[in-house]
């Protein structure tokens, strides 16, 4: 149930007629798609992506390892299994050196609110089905039960919320690659419901009881549509009935038909990043390691992203409307390895400087400037109403000679322009028609506010 | 289906008349236990039970080893784990060190078949939950996803009927100790049905199909009673309508209520040996570890059955309408260790010499002497009809200056006393009112037809 | 240093003379052979061997197994390391695997002495080099290094001298098959001393200062005569200084050109059984496992010795003046098996009747009987000296029609027969010449004094 | 054997003497002492340390993990292996663990070329004993017999040499935390020599003869001085008669005597960084990871040295004369990690464009400014004499208000001053006495010519 509260304000009568209306979403689309997104979700703009499970045993290749080697049969996982294992040895078997010693949900924590992250999206179960909590429904196929015998879920939910105001999120498969019984369903092109009914419903519903999660992010539908899934009715009674009904958050990963149309902010594919303002809410959840979401062991420093690429990636996500989803793999022990702190910790820097143009932020009538290249914009509402709007030009590549021209905003008479930590404000000049031409002075390195991207803040811009 | 042939005979008007009555059984105990037992199962006497899974890795103290351990906290148990493994080791952990290396199960048929023993009943699924074949309903919880990747159960079933017309069945657990859906119903008072639709029927069903066993054993309902189970709906299939309804026999532990009162046959509890006749069919099942049923590391000389006490336990059994099954706890690596082996060879030596006052024996009309302590009846029938019946003594115990006083049998004229395996007939006495006295030779110790018991047989015996 | 004692009786003049030469052996094979051996190993007869080392851990083919798979590269090993085990996985991986968790020698003691032994030889180091005590010559390749963590020679010799009179003798290889520095000082044709210097003696020295054996039973000379080995010196050092000088045996494997030829008693060759009378003290090492000396998981019943070979090659062997050292192989986990216990046990119930024609024996003037096969004999002397020597026939092979002549026995007049555990004495007749043939009794089979092998006690035999 | 060419000009004749003396060193360190230390070991300035063994397994604490938690018996390493290990697991327990299964030598290289660094010291046995190469003295104990299964030193000697123009050096440890032989010598006052003969000395001969190291590091003498090592011995057969007499390149620490006295070059303590000029040629060793030369798992980001820190380090060290011998752990899968990669890197972008005033440099008349902090000098002679020298002033921090004062140089009229790495010279002028002051222009932030430390280069200096 969600409850929206109407304000009529009739000025000639001087009344004020305040309707409260209970909504009861029904399990349709229309009606589900029809539920405004909680405001605290659009505001946060970054959030961390942790994937970790038996995948980060192995460490190697990817965190579909499993699939790659038994299902796609790829040389490169047979040779490593080969190489390293007895014959005979399963995925499986990895379970019980999943160990975790070294968990402790709390550092992770410190890292992940250092970072400038905003939410947190754990994978309680990928598509390998062990479920890192101690499900009912996953019997000796779970973390309590083998392997770590901690609830990975459930102390990073506690963690999260005792030493941070970070926002904490669940990521649950839908499908699983072996479970006999989604195949067996899939089989019956769907028409069966054994799976959906005993495994993959089950979970989310105990998930959502058990941990109050305030995002849920469904993945892997395949070519189940939403009607075998249940997942109108999953989250119909997510938006009445459940006790996070009035802040939770979804994806639209709930049936073969649902990306990108239905739910409650649209993540497409992995990695979306369209580039332009998109109508709907969305997330663009991309990773660290280049290559891969679960821990690879033998990454080498080129396959980790450049901390100049993360801020673009940033830069660019919010300037079009969108979320940005960062993913670190954890070793199997259960330790953030030093170089994904370090660039958590580096965007933590930049945002500490740069962040009024990221949270709360609104994309601008542009997105990126119509002349120069690399320049995103963001803006912000102030109290004094549209026109006074701030807006908010984000650098990724420093003007050359000192000239930045920026062509979309309209500057007003009171237009000031600024880099946004650095002191006092900057001469620039009205292009002909629309744009102005700021002159930067020559600034030393050791005295400039940030690194990798810069922004010029605008204020009283017209359009 | 069953049909069963009713042939009336009308001798005035030399008239037959033959029903062929096609039952279809109800789901009903009554319905149910009308089923007349397949033949081949009273003929056959004796039995292999093979207890084999995840608890033959720890090996220790019993098949029960996660229950003392985790359940009951037993202290040798907790010691156990503690000096051995790391903390935090769990049961499930073990899975993926049960090897199977050297299982060959055309070596187990051949110690099965030289045994003498008929039919074999493999445990392939005990409290532990954990599957000896690739369930669908077991998902990384069964021996093909952990530990052998083999198909346990179908490997010996396929052994089994090439190479011995052995009969094959399977020991099914009911109940899991730890699975949480069970331990949710429970917790309902069997209100619910979770586990049971997920689970064990699912399970009961997938064997049947997929094994064609010619038993099916089930243990462990508990507190449950047969509504709960579904077993009346089961047994009703498998007697109707399965792959097996003709020949199929079952016990009767379906329900907390079942046990001695409905199904197949009977067995009651654990090494039941009730000593007197039974009206119904029932058996004994026993093991020849006498404090185990799964493998123990530890068992020392003095645990393993006597020879003289596992061929006296078969003549009493037998002697009483029982059939014995005798358990056998393979290694974790597969193997029936050889003084499991000796006994069960030693058994088929004894067999040879007296299987014919065993196999398709019928009870007599006393099953023990009424005089002579150590004496047990079977019988035989003859061509000529009852009252030309084979009666045999099976004496566990060599007669005291060779005079063998037996007071049941009423010899007839024609009345003939024999040793099996000796030739020659020996001469007896009437006794006055009922019984013999029978004067055996001295017999030198290396012309003894055989040791630890001897079958004495009486022809043309009235009662 | 041996103190002999030479006593003169001066019969005419009531003289004794009594020199004590305390006799210093020199480090010469004359010298050293004049020692003469302690009488307590004559006496003994019977002896336990214990292979028990890292080969237990694999447990396949036989405790030659490193040698098999890397050395010979038989198949049938390499084969079942590619399929059990990791690509390169090493025989020094499987050390962490011993883990001697039930070892408890206490247990083993008692089985040893039920058994009717009257020493115990143990392994404390095999061809593999892993020693089972912390020597300081066997840096992280010991038993309290690795695997077991604990000292399996010192708890084996305090458990049996605390809780027996057993003997306590060890086992020791003088080469390594694998031990870089041997196969140096093999390369070099044994005309370096590095090996033998840094690991060999030191090893032995430390072995007799720290355990005080009784035995002391070196293997393995392979093609270095005694000179390389320093076995003259050690066996000098050990007769004339060490702390078990008066008391302690050795065999005969001390150089490639010792084996029958010099040293305390000869074991020749492994399993010998020369079947006639030996000049020189000797010893026959046999196993209950016909096929290997370390124990062996896939051992069927065919591979146990029977019992009534076992008694048999006991017979044999101390009637031609033998010791039997009957080996018998735990697994890595400590453990004695059922099977090898059943036997134990069962020869010494065979000894509790038989024991008196055993211990303490000598060789009679025959040893098997000229005339009928499968007799042995030995004799006792009596306090009434030669002429009146008892002779102990041994019978294998229960005599057909309860006839048994023997033909090498010359009978006095006062010449008794009796069976041993049997009441009263059989009348027999004197054959022409030489011999005699017994009318032994029809004896019910339940009142033979034992199974196996029967004891024909003659007394007052002229020969 | 060392030969030294003496050439005499007597001018006035036009004669030229030309003495060609072949040195033998003796083993006393007055002669050792006076060997010349190869030119190119001073040249390279950079060396990367590797440590690598079987404390990478555990990876926790640091590479003394045996000693802490055995013989310290540090709390934290005591509950490590008991939250984590079954009870009775030893050191050599992890061996096997050691599995080096992503261990590219080549790829290594790669890391070692980018950073800049000019030779390569691998730890091939540290204190635990493990040979990191198939030594003959150490069975069973070594990197080819258990754990990785190859020649981990051999590997990365070949790897070096022919991908690159690196020195390749190893690293070994004289003592043994645990070896028994060792604790015995160290108990008779090191007045025996067990261990020195037949383990360290052997394995120091091995090491030489079988890699032909450039650089022997030894470590570890402990108590015992020279003459029980018989290092003197050693380092004249190194000098005179070894396959790299006359390029190898040794430490100092061959005794408990020698340290910062005796030797190739001075190593004096772990991170020794005297800040001063030395007279003999030294070397810092220090690590990346500041709290341990192994590999730790659970280092955090701020346990990471920092670059700005490193150059800081490396800058002093050269300036003082020394080398700096930076350490990387690499995981016991054989992994240096992306940090540890991303500051070796990094490293190697800033000697590409500094490296003039590193490589080959000498020390200058001042090490550090006598006036500005964090300033330090090298310089390069010229082909014009030691009046036209080049200095270099390394600035760590830029100069506030981009004046940088340099109180130490003297210039003279033909002074230059710019910047490496960028173009043009920069306006000076001289302070009274000595000194110059010198006007940066502003350079803008992305025409810097590197980060973390900049090099001003002075031409044509007076002093």
């Amino acid at each position: 149930m969600g409850c929206q509260i109407y304000i009529f304000l009739t000025l000639t009568l001087g009344i004020i007629v305040l309707f409260v209306d209970c909504v009861r979403y029904e399990p349709t689309w229309k009606s589900l798609d029809s539920r405004p997104l909680p405001e605290w979700y659009d505001q946060s703009k970054i959030g961390i992506f942790i994937h970790w499970g038996v995948f980060s045993v192995p460490s190697f290749g990817s965190e579909w390892f499993w699939y790659y080697w038994k299902g796609s049969k790829i040389k490169s996982f047979e040779m490593f299994m080969e190489k390293n294992y007895p014959p005979g040895f399963t995925y499986a078997d990895f379970a019980s050196q999943f160990h975790a010693e070294f968990y402790n949900p709390k550092k992770w924590v410190d890292i992940f609110k250092a970072s400038g992250a905003r939410y947190i999206v754990q994978v309680t179960k990928h598509h390998e089905g062990f479920t890192s909590w101690p499900s009912n429904h996953s019997f000796n196929w779970n973390a309590m039960a083998v392997g770590p015998k901690r609830d990975l879920v459930g102390e990073l939910a506690a963690a999260v919320r005792s030493n941070s105001d970070l926002h904490y999120g669940v990521y649950h498969s839908l499908f699983e690659w072996f479970n006999p019984l989604y195949n067996m369903d899939k089989a019956a092109n769907y028409t069966t419901h054994v799976y959906q009914q005993t495994k993959s419903s089950p979970e989310l519903y105990e998930l959502v009881k058990r941990y109050k999660p305030d995002i849920v992010w469904s993945d892997g539908p395949m070519g189940a549509d939403s009607n075998y899934w249940k997942s109108k009715e999953f989250l119909s009674w997510l938006y009445n009935d459940s006790p996070v009904k009035d802040r939770v958050v979804v994806n639209d990963r709930w049936g073969s038909e649902t990306g990108c149309k239905h739910g409650g902010y649209y993540t497409c594919s992995d990695r979306y990043n369209p580039g332009t303002l998109q109508k709907k809410k969305w997330e663009n959840c991309m990773t660290l390691d280049l290559y891969s979401w679960g821990y690879r062991r033998r990454a080498k420093i080129n396959d980790i992203i450049k901390i100049e690429d993360l801020i673009a990636t940033l830069v660019e996500t919010v300037s079009c409307g969108g979320n940005i989803l960062i993913n670190v793999g954890p070793t199997s022990s259960g330790i953030i390895v030093p170089i994904f702190e370090e660039r958590l910790r580096q965007m933590g820097q930049w945002l500490t400087v740069n962040g009024e143009a990221i949270y709360s932020s609104k994309p601008w009538s542009y997105q990126n400037d119509t002349l120069t290249p690399k320049v995103w914009y963001t803006s912000q509402n102030t109290s004094q109403g549209l026109s006074k709007k701030i807006v908010y030009a984000l650098v990724l590549q420093w003007p050359k000679d000192n000239i930045l021209v920026l062509k979309s905003p309209i500057a007003s008479k009171n237009t000031t322009v600024s880099l946004v930590g650095y002191p006092g404000t900057f001469p620039f000049s009205r292009l002909s028609n629309q744009g102005i031409s700021i002159e930067i002075p020559v600034i030393s390195f050791n005295q400039m506010p940030c690194s990798w991207a810069w922004t010029f803040k605008l204020t009283n811009i017209v359009n």
